[in-house]
């Protein structure tokens, strides 16, 4: 990670938008797809991806990607690698039999599902998302790897929320980050 | 498009599974992810899918991904490409100034949306799913783009299940398959 790479960090850090007041008032959402309208920045956001997963996850075997906007990053990740794509989605849209996890929301719970067949036990997982807010989503993914007796090495994720305090709330899940804001 | 590219795709398709009776009864279901937990395959399909795109849709300006499996294919050629990649959600999902089209499903209807700002008029947009069945949601992504002004190349998909006519039902769209089934 030299100063190539933290320029390319702020090459993307000024091609990200964030919209007020969605999905619901008080929210600030930082948008991953005002980015991607421009073919110079999903190169130069793949290219960040891959080396930092050389970097800092060397040994990954299975790139984890939730639904949806971490699909983006699971598989174009996953090719360059040469390493497995697996998914974590919503209850009852994998066929074949599944694992799940049921994790509690702001109001209310969802669940998670995996693909029994796709983790063997020991596997070295990656999870992939574009952003970490209070960290819910990925420690519930995390907690369903750990079900099916994975490794799970960590996360990557493009922004995180600082405020939001997520990597405080899954102290067991590393999370490495390559936009912060406050 | 030679015999090397020919054996790629005999070697995709010994991947694939099909799930009877999901997600209802009566449905086979060819799901895309059992290929993608081999890290072999993944590689194999990207190139497939950009080798695919530079010989068909040579002049693609932006790869627009249909929720959420089409989401895996259109980063990682988008970013393989150095062109944009744009992002049809179901309502509700995408921030700031969208447009809409409504579209009837079996029983009732759907709407998909597209950020306004990533459409410029003639903008040369290849729409990318892992299947098409019925045409129905390709359809409706092209009629979306063209009430953008975009001008729709065609389409890009992996599974195209021939007994249900997708391509007749949508004659304006060109459709490109690396794998049918009857």
């Amino acid at each position: 990670m030299n100063s190539e790479y933290a320029k390319k960090i702020d090459n993307l850090k000024s091609k990200l938008k964030s919209y007020p007041d969605f999905p619901k008032e008080g929210i600030l959402f930082w948008d991953i797809f005002s980015a991607l309208s421009d073919g110079y920045t999903c190169k130069l956001l793949q290219s960040l991806l891959v080396e930092t997963i050389r970097c800092k996850y060397p040994d990954v075997e299975a790139v984890v990607g939730l639904e949806a906007r971490g699909f983006l990053f699971s598989f174009s990740v996953a090719a360059e690698l040469g390493i497995a794509c697996l998914p974590i989605r919503k209850k009852g849209k994998l066929p074949g039999e599944v694992l799940s996890h049921k994790y509690d929301l702001e109001y209310g719970s969802d669940v998670l599902e995996i693909q029994k067949d796709s983790v063997r036990p020991g596997l070295k997982c990656l999870i992939i998302d574009d952003l970490i807010a209070t960290g819910g989503s990925i420690g519930a993914a995390a907690q369903l790897l750990y079900s099916c007796g994975a490794h799970v090495l960590g996360s990557l994720v493009i922004i995180e929320l600082n405020s939001l305090n997520g990597r405080e709330n899954i102290p067991d899940v590393p999370v490495h980050s390559l936009i912060t804001y406050d």
